[in-house]
């Protein structure tokens, strides 16, 4: 048994991603972000869709199509279908934000 | 948007199941249990595989193959695999346990 808040050691200081589950196209991941936001002009476009909770700190996405600002703090989620254009404007740079996102594919895919 | 913590209205006697996400065959769920605990005698058999974790409260869970007894609090979370038979022993009587669970199946499935 392993713990959602419990940080990896050594800490680390870059974004961290960690597979926890998943199968095929099921991946359910804990991504820790410490005020890193998305590169300028870089926009995530996934084959997946993907379930995703912020379980602590807080974070700003911002969507296409249509275009939306979602501002995320402690259990706020949401779900972006793959190949809704989004990306990560803002992190709280004040705590680590905690995410935790469940990627997959329809079954016909 | 929407949030974990965020009650159902009316706040509902019984077990609550959401499905939040999902697809096929993987499915992403809020669970909220008030003190509930599985039938004496019934264990879960599925075919699915399920990540879960425990968002808040306290539940005890007895997984078979091997024997196994796990105390969960807010954070903690585990995968049991497909046909691993387990039942829900305890939940907190005290507050709402929120569970946040992901079934998936293989991909060969």
């Amino acid at each position: 048994m392993k713990n959602l808040y419990t940080p990896p050691r050594p800490e680390p200081i870059d974004e961290f991603i960690e597979v926890l589950a998943g199968s095929g196209r099921t991946r359910v991941e804990r991504i820790i972000s410490r005020g890193q936001a998305s590169p300028e002009g870089f926009w995530y476009d996934q084959d997946e869709h993907e379930f995703v909770a912020v379980l602590q700190g807080a974070a700003r996405l911002r969507l296409q199509a249509p275009d939306e600002e979602v501002v995320l703090g402690p259990g706020d989620h949401l779900t972006i279908h793959a190949h809704r254009r989004h990306r990560v404007e803002w992190t709280s740079p004040d705590e680590p934000t905690i995410w935790l996102a469940v990627f997959y594919a329809d079954a016909s895919d």
